[in-house]
């Protein structure tokens, strides 16, 4: 645990969100509006979610959106986020690598999700809503967005699929503690959860039916909006102030990633960290390489097909083209319920298109194996999701070294493990699996949707 | 949640710890060799801590002791903590009152307790010891050197209470995930534990239990060392990095404390905290008050006898002159897990004779209500141990209102409560109840014991 930190100063936070859809040579077809399948214009969204996050959906013109300076306040309570130079991991591995994470585990919730609840949160107390619904996974988002809602005077609901609601009991806890109340799904408070219930009794849920749920309690009570923690444009707009400041910080180091890497589960904190790097690939100034990091037991980016598909269960959402394993796939109960979700947003399915970034899929151990080396060489106990990226830097890490190149890798750290230590305690205790996932299972779960190429 | 933070730069992190005994108006009484009543040398504590650690514990000259290059260096990873002026709480209390706390709980394992263990397990390393042992409550201690002891190679034994061991088990897991070998005590691996579980099968262990267990493998053991993680002069003196980072920054934020307080177990957070600032109430240059906040349940300052008595259940330890319950007390189950503990230290029970510092017990309700009003005012939900030192700046600043009187507040957050999260659900759900000692119950703890005054 040598590792070295680069800090900025409060001043430095970024003072606007960067918006890539304008860099990019091939632009993300349109999300279509789901009964006329015409692309989606503002006023279908408006019902949905408050209107400057529509807005901001839609803004594929302007580079840069200013951020209020409500936001940018709040911001201060965690933000700047440190650098970490990974020493301690470097010499583990002993890699002529250098290591570099960018650590949003600090923030008070724990991870990444707040850069976006608050915004989204003060956007919706802005418009005068009072109530605001959501989906959470492993509850990450969740407990950000009670966060948030608390901090503006909005009541919420939070919709947490019920494998995670028993699995992280904690984080439950954790959002009720803040004031909000939360709700296992599928459940019987929706149209789409008893649908769901009355087929199949014994569902766990996916982020996919809880988006629904969370969906149809917004559309049915007045003065109530959804806000989404991943997958949409605006989230990723919001997240990237991590890498904005991590673009400062390896200039301190004075070093430039060869290799960014960021867990994927929606896509908010992988385009967090690489959309600000990715501007400068565009530009061809330099030659990064971009790695998604997800589940083997839920690889839509290495195995899903490249489609317009729903973002939930139900079909509630617009259309999004997306790579994904189908609406209706439900992954495996791994514990990194965060990237436990079907398909990838508009903007990262056409870069996986374009060849502008790569993904790989990892096994539920070798996570765990990851993580556990992280705990011991860095400190940090890192979050389920976390450990895909961290994995990933690894092989990259061991594959350096058995080239004999300095690689310079830099990985985002979106959360702590600490509310996931059952998680640990399975691996720990020889009870965790892997999950793998056929090409026949993902034949089977998209036969039905139009493939876009 | 506007709360405004003030750091320091990592040059800025203390160089010496401050050793609060040479400036002490009286010297603590020396502690005694059990066998011979005599006061204690260091060749009778050789046996059981590295020999620096014996050499600072009897140091009553130094003022200032040389932290080492090592440990500063691994202080890096964390250190120097904010100080943060806790204005959403300020406001939710519409108090006068300005309240700050210094944030320990942004270290690696959520407290302030790595301060001494990494010093601790340095000093074992630098001695050529492999092995050592401990105790823990809550498991703040043990995740702490299990942190530690890996970054320095040693092997480590933790005696985990055993009510926290089944109410905290993911902190059981966050100890193992740092490679610490965890065991529930009362347990079969020592004579100190058979002796109790013979004695109560049903035992649900304490503090005391625990350290004769530890004491007893380390002394047994070839190569190895027993640590302990309060109480001790030699804890104390680590743990002043706390205030003596808080001094520079309560400068930066242009005033001085009225009033210091730290949540009271065995000392070392509290003495971490106000030690730095006591020093200018001996020298008369500030009257600042300083409050010791302890559990309702384990009174031992506000209830307890000065005497004589042992540190542990078994009667292994020195005896050390304290303010106790008597050492063979089993403190109620409370959430406070790092709290259960019979005595005060010597410093701190002399302190408490000559009237430089004061203490309140607050009852289990009341430290919940606290901790909830600071999660949704300031965002961090403290560790149940750190709620009794909030609890008692809610009061304090309380009274500021009703006297309509500005108070300048400084409370230390010793660790957030992720991982007591159970404890918060019971809080929620109101299964959570408070535990009162009578002075009777009181009198029949230490009947046995001889009064020092």
């Amino acid at each position: 645990m040598e590792s070295k930190k680069f800090f900025l100063q409060e001043s430095e936070i970024p003072h606007a969100w960067y918006n890539l859809i304008p860099d990019m040579p091939v632009k993300p077809r349109p999300m279509l509006n789901p009964q006329t399948k015409q692309p989606l214009t503002h006023e279908d969204l408006y019902p949905i979610f408050a209107e400057e996050v529509v807005r901001q959906e839609l803004n594929v013109t302007d580079s840069w959106i200013e951020i209020p300076d409500e936001v940018r306040e709040m911001y201060r309570i965690w933000r700047p986020t440190p650098l970490v130079r990974a020493r301690g991991l470097e010499k583990m591995l002993d890699t002529p690598a250098h290591i570099y994470f960018k650590n949003e585990s600090v923030s008070p919730v724990g991870s990444h999700k707040l850069n976006s609840a608050i915004a989204q949160a003060y956007y919706c107390k802005k418009q005068g809503v009072t109530n605001i619904t959501t989906e959470t996974g492993a509850g990450q988002w969740g407990a950000a967005l009670s966060l948030a809602a608390k901090h503006f005077g909005l009541e919420l609901a939070v919709y947490m699929v019920k494998v995670s609601y028993h699995q992280k009991p904690y984080r439950r806890s954790i959002m009720q503690t803040y004031g909000a109340q939360v709700i296992a799904s599928p459940s019987m408070s929706t149209k789409a959860g008893r649908k769901i219930i009355t087929e199949q009794p014994n569902c766990q849920g996916s982020l996919g039916m809880a988006i629904s749920e969370a969906v149809e309690l917004a559309m049915a009570t007045p003065g109530c909006k959804y806000t989404l923690g991943s997958v949409l444009n605006h989230v990723s707009l919001h997240q990237t102030v991590i890498g904005l400041e991590a673009e400062k910080q390896m200039e301190m180091a004075g070093e430039y990633p060869d290799i960014v890497i960021g867990c994927f589960g929606g896509g908010s904190n992988f385009a967090g960290i690489t959309f600000p790097f990715m501007r400068h690939k565009f530009s061809g100034k330099y030659n990064t390489r971009f790695i998604a990091a997800e589940p083997a037991s839920c690889p839509k980016l290495t195995k899903g097909v490249f489609q317009y598909d729903y973002g939930d269960e139900a079909g509630y959402t617009p259309m999004i083209p997306m790579l994904t394993l189908g609406h209706g796939y439900t992954p495996a109960n791994i514990h990194a319920g965060g990237l436990r979700y079907h398909g990838a947003g508009s903007i990262v399915s056409q870069l996986m298109q374009d060849g502008f970034m790569e993904a790989v899929d990892i096994p539920q151990l070798e996570t765990f194996k990851a993580a556990t080396m992280f705990a011991q060489s860095e400190g940090i106990i890192p979050a389920p999701e976390s450990s895909h990226a961290i994995a990933t830097a690894i092989r990259e890490a061991i594959k350096a070294k058995e080239e004999g190149v300095k690689k310079t890798i830099l990985f985002n750290l979106s959360g702590h493990g600490l509310i996931d230590m059952a998680a640990y305690d399975q691996y720990i205790s020889g009870d965790l699996r892997n999950y793998e996932v056929t090409d026949e299972d993902v034949a089977a779960a998209t036969s039905s949707l139009e493939k876009l190429i």
